[in-house]
């Protein structure tokens, strides 16, 4: 169950780097495409920036649409994951093919995922860097958090199917947002 | 010892998301921040996007001298990471503070840092996000790794001086690069 996340701490789930997965929809169609090229780029309104290459199916849509969700995975869902990212959505309805649950997101068109720990609905603000080098200024709308989903380990990825996994968790005293 | 390391493998160390420190120089001082806002964009020759906000004092030395070196440190120096980004280089000598050790780059200014597992020499090639987001996109010109440090655990901010080490490695079959 999805419940509301402050948007003042987006960048606590995304900072850290984490493979993650975007849906996007158009002409009725969702569709969802694994991303690890992606940055905050301010705290709040929350804007990131990702790159999603226009070999994807998702880049036309993404470009069309200007709205996409980035839903983030924990470990338990990284074979689907890969699995989501070694075919197309040119001819699989991946949320079928995999057993991944659309929920519609509140204010754009493409849904949330179930599954995921998390999920955030993004509306494109800049394009100026896409047709350079495909890459999206988005802004975060709104944020959701699945509270039963509890200190989720996330993956990120080393190149060619290998990813490493949370750790230990440190504190230091740092001054850092 | 630093030694050259691919090009073409240097975006399967930042794509995971580590936190990194980023050196620059000016008017022949050299200055180091810590930064986690960074993502991959192209692979090969390899560009980064990176955030440096002009509240920190590294920024005007990137916008005036278009240079920098990327540094990776692994978990052992994480409390020296927190330290550099607790303070400013408008009243520190940070290397010096911090014990870390310049070493002379071969095509920029900006010196590596030798306890740090690897080294991306930059140059800075689109501005076109700057003034708006403070987001720079730079091409990673030459490519440095210790191979002393085997397997080097990186960490990642979670916010407030919270960081995620790396943990277990997985292998998935992905067609992925």
């Amino acid at each position: 169950m999805m419940k509301d996340f402050p948007l003042s701490k987006v960048y606590q789930l995304l900072e850290p780097g984490p493979v993650v997965l975007l849906t996007t929809a158009r002409k009725g169609r969702a569709n969802i495409m694994t991303m690890s090229w992606h940055m905050m780029v301010e705290f709040e309104p929350p804007l990131i920036a990702c790159v999603v290459s226009n070999a994807n199916h998702s880049f036309a849509a993404l470009r069309a649409t200007r709205e996409c969700v980035i839903a983030l995975p924990a470990v338990h869902l990284a074979p689907k994951v890969v699995a989501v990212g070694n075919c197309s959505g040119r001819d699989t309805d991946k949320f079928a093919q995999f057993g991944l649950t659309p929920i519609s997101a509140e204010g754009v068109s493409p849904p949330l995922i179930a599954e995921c720990f998390a999920n955030l609905e993004c509306k494109v603000v800049d394009t100026r860097l896409v047709s350079r080098y495909c890459l999206f200024i988005l802004e975060v709308l709104k944020a959701w958090r699945d509270p039963s989903q509890k200190n989720p380990k996330t993956i990120h990825h080393h190149g060619y199917g290998t990813f490493v996994v949370d750790g230990e968790m440190i504190k230091l005293k740092s001054k850092m947002r």
